[in-house]
C-alpha cells in the first residue's frame, strides 16, 4: 500500500509509541540517568535520541568552487555545498563522497577533514571535507535544481543555504590565500 | 509503574512500530531514496537512522593521563578515557566535558579537538578532546569502578576498552614527544 510521495514525512524526535512493541511511551527520568527519555513501561525499551551528523565536501576545480541550488526544503532555492545526513554503515568520508555524487554528480578526489561545526540548537554536527574535482563535468540529482562552478569572487553570499556553508567557504578563502589548510572546529550556537 | 532498573534496555535500531501512531512499520525503499527505511503506511512517518557520536577527553595532569575502569557493559572492567554518547542540545565540547565530570569527577580545562574516529561497523564516530586537569582530585560516578592517573609508561595496554582509546593514547604519546599536537582523523573499519 504505497501512497503519494508527499504523504511521507521524517518522524520527529519525540517517540510517542514504543519502537519495539507499539505501546504508548512515558517521558520520564530513569534511575541513575540525568535527563528524561521516552520509555516503554510494557517491554522496557528506552528510546535515546542523539545529534545527527551532516557530511559534505568543498569541491574545487582550479580557481572555482562547486555549489548546488537546493531543490528541496529546508532552504529550497538557496546555494549549498554538497552535503547530507550520514547514513548507517558508512564512514564520514564515504558519506561526504556519496552526497557529492548524489547532489552534483561531480568526479572528485576527497581531501582532508576541513571543518567540524557544532549546531546544538538543531541537534546537528556538520562536517566538510576538502575535495579536488578531476574535471568540470556535473550531473545534478533530483535534490539539486542546478550545480555550478563559482569563482571565489562570484559566490552568492546573500543566497547561501546554511551558516555552516558560508563559514566553511570563508575559512577556505582565507586559508587558500595563506596556502595553509588547517582543520577548523567551532560552534554556531545562538548563545555562546 | 516503574520497574526494576534491569527491566530497561536501549531500544535497538530496528523500528518495528511507528513512533508517531504505534502502527506496525514496513521496511521498504521509498521513491527517490536509495536504501530501505522503516516506514509507516498509516500516518506516513519515515524512521531514518543515523550514526551516533561518542564524545570524550584525554585529561592530562603533569606527566599522567586519566583512565576510568568501566563499571558497565560493554567492556566492563576495562580501562577507558572518559567518554559517552553525545546528547541533544549540547555541543561536542559540552558533551565531552559533561562525560569527564560524570565518569571521573575530574576538574579540567578543555583543549582542542584531537581525534575523530570513524567506526562504521558499529555506526559510531568517536571524538576526543585534549584536556588539562587543574588538580589530581577525582570523584568517579556510578559508571566507573575506579578513576586513576597513569604515567605514560604505566598504561594498561592489554586491558583498554576500545580501539579508539588505544589509538588516541598512541597518537598523544607520539605527538607529546614531538611537542606538536595535530588533529587526527582516521577510520577503524574492519575492511579497508
Amino acid at each position: 500500500m504505497s501512497q503519494d510521495p508527499s504523504f511521507y514525512f521524517p518522524a520527529p524526535r519525540e517517540q510517542k509509541f514504543c519502537s519495539q512493541c507499539g505501546t504508548l511511551n512515558t517521558n520520564r527520568l530513569l534511575e541513575g540517568d540525568n535527563r528524561k527519555r521516552d520509555v516503554c513501561e510494557h517491554c522496557g525499551a528506552v528510546h535515546y535520541q542523539n545529534p545527527r551528523l551532516v557530511v559534505g565536501t568543498l569541491p574545487v576545480w582550479g580557481d572555482k568552487v562547486l555549489l548546488c541550488l537546493r531543490a528541496i526544503e529546508p532552504r529550497a532555492n538557496t546555494w549549498t555545498l554538497p552535503a547530507g545526513f550520514m547514513e548507517l554503515s558508512e564512514s564520514m568520508s564515504q558519506g561526504a563522497a556519496r552526497e557529492t555524487q548524489e547532489e552534483a554528480g561531480a568526479n572528485i578526489v576527497l581531501g582532508k577533514l576541513y571543518t567540524v561545526i557544532d549546531i546544538p540548537q538543531v541537534d546537528q554536527v556538520h562536517v566538510y571535507f576538502l575535495a579536488e574535482a578531476l574535471g568540470p563535468e556535473l550531473d545534478p540529482g533530483p535534490e539539486t535544481l542546478e550545480a555550478r562552478w563559482f569563482g571565489f569572487d562570484e559566490i552568492p553570499w546573500d543566497n547561501l543555504a546554511f551558516r555552516s556553508v558560508s563559514t566553511t567557504l570563508k575559512h577556505y578563502i582565507h586559508d587558500r590565500s595563506h596556502e595553509h589548510f588547517e582543520m577548523h572546529h567551532y560552534s554556531l550556537a545562538i548563545n555562546r
